[in-house]
């Protein structure tokens, strides 16, 4: 059976401005690789609703699973929970639940419950929380859609929430090996082998740095065996 | 008038397996930033034909510019030249003009343009070349789909070909306020300033780190002086 699929949506201004560097995408596509969960696409719009929801509708089509980052905190901005709803054709309004949580957390830390921070308790109908272990506000699951914090602090710990809760497949595995030799030269052998070993997916990503050039070539499958046998022909054809 | 606007298509296996972090994202917007151009949306799709075509269909259609990154080596996974031909119902093949340059670079080094390295030479039919000052074997644009490779030296050299092909609008300015306070206590300000200053764009971006939390206020638009205005205002009001 094949893993399941997966896409990310990030939605940020600050990452299409090039003001802040994306960690979410880095972070979750290791877990999930991990988990055996084949993240397929990665979207990243701006804080613009009709861009959110139009994205939110084709990737929740097309993919097993997706996983949101930002735009659920208490500002103007944050319009992501809306737009969800808006996506699924659902209501939405501050959930007793959710308000429970940030009451108790506010009440604790002497901090009021504003209508701002209110906002942080819209959760969409049918919608399950997320739990957040770091600064309490949940996320929400409504139908394949995951809804993470965009802070990486927080939305690593949504996504350990989250993961056990979905059914993976078999982790992917994967094999390097690091030639100094010019892709034009090992690119014969890379394709009559990506035709033999047609299980696995074999990957060549070429780097030049510090006057060196060369490439790694990588093997990736869920078959431990057959990776080591591809490895193994690999280096004899290229003499290493 | 408003800024051109641009969506990027990074075609790669190796992000969304989470094994490398992406690097010409970044390094692009903050260059389209400077040059004027809005970007609007970031696709990742992984090194498969028909999500390539409809990932540049899609955002052909939709924005002024489409710059690509990956997939144009001379490997059996490269297949960006192609996905953009058949994109745009185009012929594509080895064109005179850039076996040219790899048949001169590869007779200098002393290595042999072999028929993997000649696949870098495929151009599609009616597309402009651009300059790879860095390892010679072009990129090209076609229709507003500017296409180049996915090593960063090479990516930002090619950047740095197309960008004064491109008409630009005014450079994006923006001014950052860090404040250590939460985001739910600064909220009604930002609201209120955001709909006073409605040319402007006013995100907050939350943080903890070490213990302290806090938000980068950050202001965006393309007149320096109503920056400077709303900064001021906000400083006041925050009591700053």
């Amino acid at each position: 059976m094949p893993n399941p699929t997966a896409a990310m949506l990030v939605i940020g201004d600050e990452i299409l401005s090039g003001r802040t560097r994306d960690a979410n995408m880095y972070f979750l596509a290791g877990e999930l690789t991990k988990h055996g969960v084949d993240l397929a696409e990665v979207r990243i719009v701006s804080d613009d609703a009709a861009a959110i929801v139009s994205a939110v509708r084709a990737l929740s089509e097309s993919f097993d699973h997706v996983f949101t980052s930002g735009g659920i905190g208490p500002t103007h901005d944050d319009i992501t929970a809306d737009c969800i709803a808006q996506a699924f054709d659902t209501q939405i309004d501050v959930r007793d639940d959710a308000r429970a949580l940030l009451a108790e957390h506010y009440k604790k830390s002497g901090s009021e419950l504003n209508e701002a921070r209110l906002r942080m308790a819209r959760i969409p109908d049918g919608a399950t929380l997320i739990d957040n272990p770091v600064s309490v506000a949940p996320g929400f699951t409504l139908g394949n859609v995951h809804v993470m914090a965009g802070v990486p602090l927080v939305f690593q710990a949504m996504v350990a929430s989250v993961l056990p809760t979905i059914t993976g497949g078999q982790p992917m595995l994967s094999q390097t090996l690091r030639v100094l030799r010019g892709e034009g030269d090992i690119a014969p052998t890379l394709s009559a082998l990506a035709e033999k070993y047609d299980d696995l997916s074999i990957g060549c990503y070429p780097f030049q740095k510090d006057g060196a050039f060369g490439a790694n070539i990588v093997i990736r499958g869920t078959i431990g065996t057959r990776i080591d046998a591809a490895m193994t022909q690999l280096a004899k054809e290229l003499e290493l």
